[in-house]
Parts: structure tokens; sequence; C-alpha cells
């Protein structure tokens, strides 16, 4: 085994943040560590946290981390960012939120910029995920805001999504349409002080009866998190999904597809890099790309031509 | 020239239909069509319209769409649907808008839906704007939810871009992170009639002060798009904005990326594409992808190795 994973499997927290860094870029030197770690993992319960920007999500996963601290868990969290440049400086003022934990040796803290990645969350996460299982965190938190594509790439990373609510005037039935109900496992109405808490939180039932799930009707939990009120009755419903998973053998069964998906991902992303690197050094490429920019060869049929004189040969 | 080719460049909408989803699902048959009316593009003039959700997108596009008719102009559009749970019904709702203009041969719309794309823009959004000018569109108006990471995408596919904001109580300042100010080329502030708006409209102004640009410092317009009112002096500066692109020569410039882009994003699409399509179709690869599942392998480590066992050989 390399000295880093030893190192990491010891609780090693430069050596974690030093592996997380290159699985983040893909660096091959995190290849070797990767496949030593990888009979360390399988520990770890990954809890994703999803909603609209502003349904206070940081605020839940550090009530959560308070909680889980107390009992005596460690835990990693992985916040991904996508650096928009309209919610850009809302997602970094709830970063600042967090800061309490960064003191604590048993919270590993990493934000993940989403920005120019594919859609849905980078693969680096998931990656990022199992390093944090090997490092011996018992729960594992992703947070991200669900705008844009993002939010369906949580179920493929977290073994219980949380979607975060918050109950806003006239909003309440527009941010319950199609596709929240098949990405969460738990829906939390936050700010549940506010007016059209208990509406909303009708909605999401009734809205349950429409689309019915086998074995697990997603419970509605309402929380203050600011004021850290509801935060217990949500750990023991995300235990209750747990247990749930378990049961039913849905738990492994979703961390094989987690896997298979990392490692397609992971040569679609490296397939991307090094074309991009190829067309970067490579003469022949190059005067192609200024034929195609002016206007010497059309974009479309040049790229596929380029492909079609050469299959992928893969092994 | 292909047939096909010959009825789009006559304003056959049906054959302009049939290019237009061929080269969304990058159909190797688009690619003599694409190559044949690549000499025809070159003079429609294209309008990014981007912002935050129900800032009225598509009020600004429909009403732009409106006055561009009654110039006489032939309009095509592009919205760019994320598709999102959160949004898409928002989303959906604004399309419903635009139905009038559906009823107008001159008006072509079409909705590209974004999920599980490469972060950006789809790249056939691209394509789509090169065949909307090659079918004689004189103006092309891509519409973008500012969500996620969609909305650095519209610098690469549009002349001109609109980023619209909406006063919001409290929000003004949040939403004019950095970042905004490189994408705009104009501001609208829409729903002008609301609380704020001089105020954000003052803002705007401000922060040009800290990020001037060269040349060109972009206008901030007020509109209510709701009922007209603005739209005229948009369009305005819209042009003005177009003049100055003309005497800089960035609009050729802008035009040269633009075309590069496309092809670098086709063939890395085309790349990951053809690795699914091998991955579900070759013995050998379906066995490494069980055995990563199976954690015989390990994700990072198996697809490094893989792309390693071969080189991406390209010509």
């Amino acid at each position: 085994m390399t000295d880093v994973a030893l190192r990491l499997l010891a609780g090693d927290l430069r050596a974690l943040s030093q592996v997380m860094s290159s699985v983040e870029r893909a660096d091959p030197e995190a290849a070797p560590v990767m496949q030593a770690l990888d009979a360390h993992t399988g520990r770890a319960y990954t809890i994703g946290v999803t909603g609209p920007p502003g349904a206070g999500k940081s605020t839940i996963v550090d009530r959560l981390t308070e909680l889980l601290r107390r009992e005596g868990s460690t835990v990693g969290i992985i916040a991904a960012d996508p650096t928009s440049p309209f919610t850009g400086g809302a997602l970094l003022g709830d970063r600042v939120r967090m800061q309490r934990h960064y003191l604590d040796a048993q919270v590993f803290i990493r934000s993940v910029a989403t920005r120019g990645q594919s859609g849905g969350l980078p693969r680096a996460i998931k990656t990022m995920v199992r390093l944090l299982d090997a490092a011996g965190k018992s729960i594992v938190l992703v947070e991200t805001v669900g705008v844009g594509q993002t939010e369906l790439g949580i179920m493929e990373v977290a073994d219980t999504v949380l979607v975060t609510l918050v109950p806003e005037s006239g909003d309440a039935i527009q941010t319950l349409k199609a596709g929240v109900m098949e990405i969460a496992d738990i829906f939390v109405i936050n700010k549940a002080d506010r007016e059209g808490a208990g509406q909303m939180a009708a909605a999401v039932t009734a809205m349950q009866g429409l689309a019915p799930r086998q074995g697990w009707t997603p419970p509605v939990v309402l929380t203050k998190a600011h004021a850290g009120e509801g935060i217990p009755e949500l750990w023991s419903k995300i235990q209750e999904h747990r247990q749930h998973l378990i049961q039913t053998a849905e738990l492994e069964q979703r961390r094989q597809q987690r896997r298979v998906k990392e490692f397609v991902e992971m040569v679609e992303g490296e397939l991307g890099r090094r074309w991009r690197g190829r067309l970067a050094n490579d003469p022949v490429l190059a005067a192609l790309r200024d034929r195609v920019a002016r206007k010497e060869s059309e974009p479309y049929s040049a790229a596929l031509q380029l492909l079609d004189s050469s299959p992928l040969t893969l092994y």
C-alpha cells in the first residue's frame, strides 16, 4: 500500500486533502491510492441534501453535523458549488455558517466547484465520497443547490436524499413539480414557522398519493433549522430510511450502480480531457481547428469526419 | 447539394425541423447537409437572453419578436430548457406565452432540453443557430434560464447577450454578484414598475465602474415587458451593440471562436457517446463494468488503466 494511503487510513487529514485534490483533477497518481483504499470502503452512510437556493440546506447540514458529532459520529461534508453568477454569492455566504466545524478534526469539509462540469454532479464527488468513507467518516453529507441539472445527480451519490423546501408566498405548489418526487427519500420543509408551511406539507403528502413508491413513502419533516428544531426527528427518519434500504437490499444495489456510474463518467471525462490536450499540442489538429475557424471547414461534419477516420479503440 | 439542404434554403419548415432533430442527436446524416449550408450562413444576428427564473425572459423574447416581425425581420427562437424539477414547471408555463407566434411561418421556435447535457449550453444549440441562419432567419433569439452552469454558455452562442434582472425586495444587490458583469452586453431590468428598480439600475451602473470594459459599457434598459414598455429602447441598444461589434471586428472574432467551440464540443460529445455505445455492446467492457460493480475492480483506477492501454488516436 502506498504511503499516502496508509496515512489516510490512519486519519491523517493532510493525506486526505491531498488525495481529494488529486482525484478532483483526475491525477493518475491517485489511481494506486484509490485501488488500495477500496477494500476499506462501504461503511460510511451518505446523505444528500438538495433544494432550491435559500431553502436553508447549509443550516440543515450544519445542525445535522452538530447532532452527529454529539452522538460520536465522524462527519465528511462535500458542498457542490455551482458558482453561478446569479447564486454564487448566496452560496458562499452559506459556507461561512459551517466555519465552526472547521475547528473540529472529526469533521472534514470540502467545497467542489461544479462550473463547467458535465451535467449532474461532477464525477469527482463520487470518488471523494469513497475517500471520506475510507478515511473513516461514518456519515458523509453532500450538499447541492438544486438549480439547473445538478439535483438529479444527488440520487447517484447519496444513500438517502433530503429534498429541502421552504414555504414561499404563493410558490408552495410551484416548487413541487414533477421530478422532485422521484428524487426525495425525505422531504424537509424548513423555516416551518413561515406562513404556508402546513399547506406545503399537505401538498407534498397529497402529491405522494399520485406517485406512490414501492415500500417507502418519503416522509415530510418540518424543521426550523436555524433554531435546531426538527433536526432530531429528521435524523430519526434518515435512520428509518437506512433500515429500509438495508432490508430491501436496495442499499447494495444503489452502491453498485454508483460505482459503475463513477467508472463510466471517469472514462468519458478523461476522453474529453485527452482530446482537448491533443488539440492543444498537435499541429495537425490545430490546423484543422483553424480551418474550422476560418470557415474553410464546417464544424459539425469536420468533427464527425475526424472521429470516423479512427474508431475508438479501448483495449 | 442534398435535397434536404436545398429545401431548407428555400424556406421549407419541415426540412428545417428535420435537420434540427438530426443535429440534436448528432446524426451523421446531417453532416453533408451542414457542410452544404455553411456557405449560406453568417447573415443572422444572434441575441442571447439569460437571467434568473421569473425575470420575464420569455416575455421579453415574445415582445422583441413582435417588434422584429413588425419591422419585417424573420425570427428564429431557441429556448434552452433545463427541465429542472424545481423550475421546470415555471419554464413550461412561459412557453405557453409564445404560442401566438407559432402561427407565424416566419417565426421558428424550438425548445432544447438541457438536462444531462455537458456544462454550459448543449453543443447542438450552436449548430441550430447556424441552421436558422442558413434558413434565412435574420434574427436568432436564444433564451436560457440562468441557473447553475448554463448562463456562461450563452456568451459562446450569442452576438449580444441580454442579462435580465428583476427588482426583488432585498435581493437587488444579491443578484449582481461577480460574473454577471462579464456575461452582459446589455442589462435589462424588467418589471421596472416594482419597488427597487431604480435602485437596482443604480447598483448595476455603479458596479460597472469596478469592471470597465474596453469600448463598450453595457447599458441598463428598464422594461415592463408585459406591457411592451421599453422594448423599442432595448432593440435600439441591441443595434448599437451590433454596430460596436462590427466596428471593432469583435463580431468576426466571436463567431470564429464559436465555430471552434462547436467543433471541439462535437468531438468531445461524440467520444463520450461512442464510449457508452461500446460499453453497452462489447462483452469485454461489460465484464469490466461488472467487476467494478462487484468491487473486484476499483472505478477510478480501472478507468485510467482502460484508457492507458489505448492512446486516443484521432487521425
